[in-house]
């Protein structure tokens, strides 16, 4: 067995022994122009080239969760484009996701500002019940942030394509569901794919839907938020706050003003990095199955777009 | 039944009202120099005129869960002292907790520095492995915390007076296992209660044997952690920094060097308020629990201290 390995922006040689190491049967190769046909690629942002010449490919390994840029690529025919599960992601976009929240609902942002000024100060402590939080996602990724939030005893809502039972959670499904979803919610995650079903669905209107008071995660993709729409939802007061991991040009250029609103929070793209060796092991299982003819979890349906 | 109030920096009325709602049988009033005879108390810093002057007490609530300060007092010979078990506390000390390790362990707080001057940057991500979270006191408060501690995937040390099997918890037990137990960790939580054995324990030498790059939690009491001891580790690197809600003298005088150093974090005493609702309703259920001649939690060993 043959993988070829192309990871734009990543040093791919930690990568290939990893792979080696877990699948010491195949030949493990860092990707170039006419290259020796492969049966399963390992990629991140590959070029066309590649997909263009490996024609033969059973398998695509995208070692991030998020397949929006590989979907605008074409694919070889056959080839099955496979999402990362989790890859050790889950915990840490929940531990995010949770800092972003309690952070928030607890005002130690205001608590550090009084800090700087030396200035011992209590501030009347929120209801609990009043943040109920939604998760827009409710994939791997969404269940594990629903199951952390809800420890903190948090009410959660689940806003999803399709309805999705999750213990705990009130679930709310589709476009129809949607303005249901928001307005129950006064905290809103984003978890969700990029398709083009949901590019832009963080907008002025779907905000303006969330309870008074409302607090912004996204930690799904830039392409999820109309950028415009939120500096004038804070500043009217409807929203509290956002913080803001993904951006619709990234890095984000240091002139764009959400670097210095005092009530965004902005980090680099970090919300959740993929973990090398929990990736490598989840890739290697998946080749040793299809190997197999089994079933793998994660195979991306282009038509839905996740 | 009469209950007698006395709540030092807190409006009584609130709390007369939420007891006469949860126990429509008793008197609730708040005490004053020669009220009648009462058969139980509900205080926060009571003054020592009421324990002498009610001396047929049957049980005196403290509405918060430390209680060394009500131990230098002299009590009532057949009061039971009892102290609240949760009140809604150990959610909150479980996200207060999770926010500062979290924020530690992401260097979130060093993004958002970062953020301020508009830089776009990656920190190598930190494994979690070498993060094992030390909690000292693993009485309600501090298996709350491991609890949701663990549920980020930490490694949990538990420090206890006396050993304490809780799952997924490395325990260790008295002074013996002190050593071992700070050796075996890199983040050290404090929710000890203050007793003349506690005083003083997060000391240079306690401090120093944590593991590099350690990290302090204060959340139980200032009498805690011998101040003067904290900067120079921290400022010799040993330690990485440090958060902490409590202080020796409270409010903390505005001149105190952790206000302002890089590495401390400073919160005014807010990691878990009192919250009325569920503390009033511990109460009353303790109050009828001991009207019928049942045993009570939360009930204090003068002798141990808490």
């Amino acid at each position: 067995m043959r993988i070829t390995v192309s990871l734009t922006d990543n040093r791919p040689e930690p990568w290939i022994k990893a792979l080696r190491d877990a699948l010491p049967d195949a030949q493990v190769e860092v990707w170039a122009p006419g290259a020796p046909q492969a049966d399963h690629a390992v990629v991140w942002a590959p070029p066309q080239q590649l997909l263009d010449e490996q024609q033969g490919l059973a398998g695509i390994f995208n070692i991030g969760a998020g397949v929006d840029a590989l979907l605008k690529l074409r694919l070889p025919p056959k080839a099955k484009l496979v999402r990362i599960d989790d890859g050790g992601m889950a915990v840490q976009m929940a531990e995010f996701v949770c800092h972003a929240l309690i952070r928030h609902f607890r005002e130690l942002d205001v608590y550090q500002e009084a800090a700087r000024d030396g200035e011992w100060t209590y501030r009347r402590p929120r209801l609990r019940d009043e943040f109920a939080v939604g998760i827009m996602g409710m994939g791997v990724l969404g269940q594990r942030v629903a199951s952390a939030v809800q420890q903190f005893e948090f009410p959660v809502n689940g806003w999803s394509r399709t309805p999705k039972a999750v213990d705990g959670v009130r679930g709310f499904a589709g476009a129809e569901q949607l303005g249901d979803f928001l307005a129950a919610s006064r905290v809103l995650v984003c978890l969700l794919p990029l398709t083009p079903d949901t590019r832009g669905i963080l907008n002025k209107t779907t905000l303006s839907q969330l309870q008074t008071g409302g607090y912004l995660i996204n930690v799904a993709r830039g392409g999820h938020l109309v950028e415009e729409d939120l500096i004038p939802l804070l500043d009217a007061g409807h929203l509290a706050g956002a913080t803001l991991d993904v951006f619709q040009t990234e890095p984000l250029p240091s002139e764009h003003p959400f670097w210095r609103h005092p009530r965004i929070t902005v980090t680099p793209h970090g919300s959740a990095r993929t973990l090398r060796e929990e990736t490598v092991a989840q890739i290697a299982g998946k080749i040793r199955a299809m190997a197999r003819g089994e079933p793998v979890a994660g195979v991306v349906d282009a038509a839905r777009g996740y």
